[in-house]
């Protein structure tokens, strides 16, 4: 069975993936790819995006060094969503947290909390703008 | 801080909800929520999504019977991701598995392989059609 034949790109011809750290289990962010972008993360075992909002194709940690090997790529029974286990060098989000996730809703719903501790700020991983 | 104001719902009202089983951080499945869904996911404290195929307001288990029971509901920095941590009741995956998630691509990049058992059949879930 071929693998890119089982995939349903959308409209845009794109896929979310969700990256999840694979020594933890904690998903650490989701993010958009194209077929080129996935081609490219299977042959150099890097993720690789599509950016929607840039509308560029970007390596993860291009610019931070947080890069992502990746240790398995699965995909869902209806083939529109990937979920990717990585090795994460760094923080995967770029506001310095370990997850992209780092808020949860109070159980009434109305509220929110931070619920990871933040490893770094923006301008550490960056530099300052 | 209120929560609905930190979320971006994408043109069509949606935003992806990744579903994890607490216990074990497997992630489970993907599927979109509308507004009215997360409203009745926080309220219920189970998982109701929108179907994109079918046009449809549905509660997750509502004909299986596997139904979700919502532990935490967490959203990532850019406000367009849900991660909901759940119980799972039964199989997540319509077609019998844990997860929706049970194919990995072989390191070529080629091929495919189911990672995980079978639970039941369709068949057992929904009954003969």
């Amino acid at each position: 069975m071929i693998f890119y034949e089982q995939l349903k790109f959308d409209a845009q011809g794109l896929i979310p993936a969700i990256i999840q750290e694979a020594k933890t289990g904690r998903v650490l962010m989701m993010a958009w790819m194209n077929r080129a972008s996935l081609e490219k993360t299977i042959e150099t075992g890097k993720t690789h995006f599509w950016s929607r909002s840039r509308q560029k194709f970007w390596m993860k940690g291009e610019s931070s060094g947080h890069t992502q090997a990746v240790k398995d790529i699965a995909f869902d029974c209806d083939g529109d969503t990937l979920l990717i286990q990585v090795e994460q060098i760094g923080a995967a989000c770029h506001e310095g947290y370990q997850s992209c996730f780092f808020r949860s809703v109070e159980c009434n719903g109305a509220t929110l909390k931070v619920t990871e501790p933040q490893l770094a700020t923006p301008e550490d991983i960056y530099g300052k703008k």
